[in-house]
């Protein structure tokens, strides 16, 4: 089944609009085995769109047009598929009503009587309700060519087509896909590929995807069923189980989570609290760990010590461990690591000092070198790194480190 | 002059995928008065391609085909191109060689000898050199189409558009085009809309867009002239004029600028200080201050104090304060910023206390509830807000709230 999307509007075709409908759109066809073949964006010119829908009906068994349905002059669509298909369109007062209804029923002041041309029909169409906008999309037949036109907006558009589009795909797809996100950290993308090498499945209903962002990796891993709505995926589950073997405690989740989420769930699981000390993060480090919903039951305290002062004051690290080693030292995390976890009384702190840039680097301490520290009552680690990037992308690059740091200590069985 | 942008690639019709190419070179040719009339994207099948390309000539004075050069199998765009056109593709050995070396020098093993259509060049068409990878793009002309095949990936796109692309076109623009961003928060945006309402130009080269995001408002003004490389723009000029004099202070900058960037600069004219007490943004206010490049200048400490012992201890809020009015509370707030003030010995403090959700809202102080003081040698202020969102929208709005009231207090001209 060919599909097609025709997306209406001139402000589609200026850089600062991101298509975002069509991505979500794709996604759900995928997912039971249809495919897009093709995409069309086009501005208001109605000669423009009205060659548009007369060649993707001719090419299509479905076309979605997304946009163009409102109420001003710019919005065209409703026009133009009329007139490439050569029907009228036809004027409903019920939706008149209900599109006046609503307006008035919003307080919005006097009902603006260019709405009314919302309430046109192309002949031969069903109407698709909107529960959350004025325009109605429309449902219609060409030839072999099913045509369903839906207002641009995606809080309008995408709720109209999970109700009203999406169940009548259903029978015509293929089948279903499952899907597994394994994320990794503390390993380099070439490094990834050479232990997965021999993994990719040859092109078929199993896929492995590699997505490398900033401190970490994706592997994306979908299995395609012709069985529809389908429980099992057993390719999925032996590539996973084979990735795991390889890439080993590489992987902080197989389900897709965020590193501050996995730290969060261990520290909860062993009912352990955590206070951080930053330097070059800044509190970036306490903002991730907090970012997470419930996180007070085991994160106490941030101490965000940019200043030497506050290192010494507020984390007892001593004055002459910074003035012989420097505030960027391992011996000045170490300090700073255990100085949190002494004054907020918690199980486990990290801590984080470095030179996060532009500026502030020495040929012995060039920008991107942060140490990070882990103390527990059992002792202290700290570990060098040098990151390569912009200012936020090393203090990224340092909190996720640290995170990693904890994680792993977190996932020894035996000790702490 | 028709322009229209072709996107080759399977991946492209995925939901993984988003489109910064075409955004990009969309930008730089609205900037010169130039319109993209239509921007397809379309998969690997070869058929599909040339149907593409073939209709696209017949509409385009300037066709873009982005993608599909590479060496593998999928990559089609090339052998498309020559069949939609009927012209035969010939073989030219110095790119090979070129190619070759280019990948020997890399030390990357053995050359694959799929590389070798990458040397097919299309009859009459200029080699376009890329820099950064080894499919080179074309150029040729096909009837009054200017047809311009370049590779996918950005990093090689947009530089080879920058240098071989855009320096021709610009004889063909009409003209430049001026922008400027002025950023606002601490209003909504329909009162945005009422201050600035008889302000919006009529369709012309002066346009006004406004982009609302969270706990933030920008209004986009650009203009286009006629002259190329026009040094000035005095319709914008004008137009921003009366949008300050509509919305006055709400307005933080008039060149785009960060909130976090505006608050650094003014506490740098000043030679003050800042410390920052957290509860419920748990450290992304200090992530915030210190993101900027420069701050341990003014930058001194910050303190997440998201337990309430650590708000006793590291910052000397009174015990009875919270018994009495609760962590969450205006007691609490100014509690905070002056225990960090004096703490750090600052010449400021801001705090922020607050619900972030989604748990522990009660009738009394539902989720979203936030506190914000800021302390000063002259005094104490407090504000209490409610916030609607989820847990990071929420921190989100409680930062900026806390930053735009340093902002202005620092903008007062007399006193601190």
């Amino acid at each position: 089944m060919k599909i097609e999307i025709l997306a209406v509007g001139s402000e589609l075709l200026t850089p600062s609009f991101v298509d975002t409908n069509s991505l979500e759109l794709t996604r759900r066809l995928n997912d039971i085995g249809l495919d897009v073949a093709r995409k069309t964006i086009v501005g208001d010119d109605i000669g423009d769109i009205v060659a548009c829908v007369r060649e993707a009906v001719r090419r299509a068994k479905l076309l979605i047009v997304m946009g163009g349905l409102g109420p001003t002059e710019d919005d065209k669509t409703r026009e133009a598929c009329a007139a490439a298909l050569g029907r009228p369109l036809l004027y409903r007062p019920e939706i008149y009503e209900s599109i006046r209804e609503r307006f008035l029923r919003r307080g919005r002041g006097d009902f603006p009587p260019s709405n009314a041309k919302q309430a046109y029909v192309i002949e031969g169409a069903d109407v698709l309700a909107n529960p959350n906008g004025t325009a109605p999309g429309q449902r219609l037949v060409e030839g072999g060519c099913e045509i369903v036109l839906l207002p641009g907006p995606p809080k309008e558009l995408l709720p109209m087509f999970e109700a009203l589009v999406w169940p009548r795909l259903l029978e015509r797809g293929h089948g279903s896909t499952g899907r597994r996100v394994l994320k990794i950290t503390g390993i380099g993308e070439s490094d990834v590929e050479t232990r997965i090498a021999g993994l990719y499945p040859p092109s078929g209903p199993l896929r492995l995807t590699i997505l490398s962002s900033l401190g970490q990796i994706e592997l994306h891993v979908a299995e395609f069923s012709r069985e529809k709505d389908a429980a099992r995926f057993p390719g999925l589950e032996s590539l996973a189980t084979q990735l795991r073997d390889r890439l080993g405690d590489f992987i902080y989740s197989t389900a897709g989570e965020d590193l501050e989420t996995v730290v969060g769930r261990l520290l909860k699981a062993r009912g352990a609290t955590l206070a951080c000390a930053e330097s070059c993060t800044g509190g970036l480090l306490s903002g991730r760990v907090t970012s997470v919903p419930g996180s007070s039951a085991y994160f106490k305290e941030g101490f965000v010590t940019y200043a030497n002062e506050a290192k010494i004051r507020a984390l007892g690290v001593p004055a002459d461990v910074i003035a012989t080693h420097g505030a960027v030292s391992a011996e000045a995390a170490a300090a700073m690591a255990q100085g949190a976890r002494r004054a907020s009384g918690t199980d486990f702190a990290l801590a984080v000092t470095g030179i996060a840039g532009p500026d502030g680097g020495t040929p012995e301490k060039p920008v991107g070198l942060v140490f990070v520290a882990l103390a527990w009552e059992g002792g202290i680690e700290t570990h060098r790194n040098v990151y390569i990037g912009r200012r936020d992308q090393i203090r990224f690059q340092a909190a996720q480190r640290a995170l990693d740091l904890l994680r792993r200590r977190l996932s020894r069985p035996a000790d702490t």
